[in-house]
């Protein structure tokens, strides 16, 4: 009855169930920050914007589920019917701080937001990830309204992890580290991409993530490919193999890598990764309070463009991480945002040469009052493997 | 490295695979019926319309990958450098058919997409997933322009299947119906809903599904919510259970209801199941070529008003199914388009008393020109477990 390839079970771990007071401070704060913005409202279709200020994570699907945050008043939520028990017994306590409002299968959803929003010229911000057919559905039934996007609204609140978060994280970090440290103590030759990707599904989940998000195994050339999909190429003696994993845990996302190698490495393999392990060091090394994300990226990037690989390294050096793998703020040159004490985020550089190897390696970091801490505590060497 | 609960496993399965010209053909067609209505172009992002357009599924990420299918000319991929080489490999020989535009981190994204549709007051239709943050990024780099919704030209390719889709739609029925099958012989007194859940997922997996998608277990007074999520509730004697269970199998979408019965039913509830079991019937066999989706609904609907229990049947009769487990054409009353060969939708009225009980009964059903034809073979009676 769900859609889209999303897990009942999914659903249910993608959350973080803190006290409800930690919601209505969310809700409170967004508000707040809506208003600061000049916006009339924030609306918040079910994503990890959506479990972030509610703590549970409707199915997102073709029927409008509309989380509606105005600068001034009380939030509502507007929702079929059918989703109402579901709702009420997932908020809990929080159905109180919300005005519940269910449309039923012939009614006009939209038509609800905008009783709810008011009347006049309007400025809305909706969720970044909401699906086109209700932003343009919206924009109609709105009209006159101007929408903008309100990433830059609930990336400020979510960007800034609190410690009950960052303990998440470092604990989401510790079970991948722990399935790294699994799957490289076992013998990898002879065995192809895809079985090597299924058994580090089921190590990420011993190590007590609930769902195990995605593991690329990328070996010999495929590994020159960043998203490479595990395939039926049988990894071989010599193969450089690539090992990108991560999940979920308690609704926070772990995401690490490590470059294993199958034998010894040539001298000139050798020294390529230590630059790229100098490059990833050097931009852990950089990250500070107040240092601009794109500082981090140019740290990485300057050790492996010195040493001749500028080109083979051609993606940014990290994301930000917590409720979503890839979430703000973004390691990019192209952003000079100062990082702040509470940032957790991806540090991986890679050297990829097409049709022959690649390596990546990838820490979650987070930024502290003294710069800052890697979250993944395994050693950044080259796992010698079988 | 991806994002937001989406595994490398759902990714690869959740495409169909045909041939390359079947998707030379999709392409061929989407472009003319984008010409047929006025637009300029259809932009696609990852979603179940690109992998139908494709065949294979790009990681629906932060980072724009759009496919742009112009109305006349060639169509185009628009992507993240580092996506080029997954996008090359997965496309295979349907990359001759495609021109790949790669996008490096600090470029921008929608001027590609702008050089691609030309300038001009532009018609251009975005695809009915696609994330509120490219819709108006898109928006504002391609000004002027009118956006309206892929759906209706999308909808128009897709709800007609082909005998090799109604294929695919039968045995992810029938593999469904194996799982049913065996939760329904199992005793399931003394068990709580998640744990039910959890084994109703693991049947889904044995009979054949790449994915469990969903397995919702509602006992006892939780029954009467339609999209319960199932808990630690402990399933006991007297208690109806509605279990609704789907996953895909080969990139097509099962989703089957059953409601079983823990023990002896009342005589008072024996007679309302049978009100339930006689709507669901009397839909399936309204089913025809010409008949409007609305007059499916009105069938079950009459049946359980005259009962006595319309106001407990809250929900529509059906959804399409076929990549998505919810997509066009919905059975419901505002719907007065007429059913096509070719349509396969859910059949599944239920009636929900808050606080006590509730029943569905649900089966995928195929419009042929003689009539609607089950996929589904189990029993619609109610199943007695222990």
């Amino acid at each position: 009855m769900f859609g889209y390839a999303r897990s009942v079970t999914s659903l249910s771990a993608a959350i973080d169930r803190f006290a409800p007071a930690v919601y209505r401070e969310r809700l409170r704060r967004a508000a707040t920050a809506a208003g600061d913005r000049g916006l009339d409202a924030l609306l918040i279709t079910p994503s990890p914007d959506y479990a972030y200020l509610l703590g549970y994570l409707a199915p997102p699907l073709e029927r409008l589920t509309c989380l509606v945050v105005p600068a001034d008043g009380e939030p509502s939520l507007v929702l079929p019917r059918l989703e109402q028990p579901l709702a009420r017994s997932e908020l809990g306590p929080l159905t109180e701080a919300l005005t519940l409002v269910a449309w039923d299968e012939t009614d006009d959803p939209y038509r609800r937001v905008r009783e709810l929003v008011g009347g006049g010229a309007l400025r809305v911000a909706v969720q970044d990830q909401m699906w086109a057919r209700f932003v343009l559905r919206l924009r109609a039934t709105l009209d006159p309204i101007e929408l903008v996007e309100a990433g830059p609204t609930m990336s400020q609140l979510r960007r800034v992890k609190s410690s009950e978060e960052i303990e998440r994280l470092r604990a989401a970090a510790t079970a991948a580290d722990e399935a790294m440290r699994a799957i490289t103590g076992e013998r990898l030759s002879g065995r192809t991409e895809a079985e090597v990707s299924r058994r580090i599904s089921q190590h990420l989940l011993a190590a007590g993530h609930q769902i195990a998000e995605f593991a690329i195994v990328a070996s010999g050339p495929n590994a020159a490919s960043p998203h490479h999909q595990p395939g039926e190429r049988v990894i071989g003696q010599g193969d450089a193999v690539v090992l990108d994993i991560g999940g979920s845990r308690d609704g926070y996302c772990s995401d690490t890598t490590r470059t294993a190698f199958v034998g010894e490495p040539s001298a000139e393999f050798a020294a390529q990764y230590a630059v790229l392990q100098r490059a990833q060091a050097a931009a852990c090394a950089a990250v500070a309070p107040g240092v601009p994300a794109a500082a981090v990226d140019a740290a990485a990037r300057e050790i492996i463009a010195d040493a001749g690989y500028g080109e083979l390294f051609f993606h940014r050096t990290g994301h930000g991480i917590g409720l979503e793998t890839h979430e703000e703020p973004y390691l990019v040159a192209s952003n000079s945002e100062p990082l702040e004490p509470g940032n957790t985020f991806s540090v991986e550089p890679g050297i990829y040469v097409a049709g022959s190897w690649g390596a990546r390696i990838e820490d979650i970091v987070v930024c502290t009052d003294v710069g800052g801490k890697r979250l993944n505590t395994l050693s950044t060497d080259l796992h010698l493997v079988e």
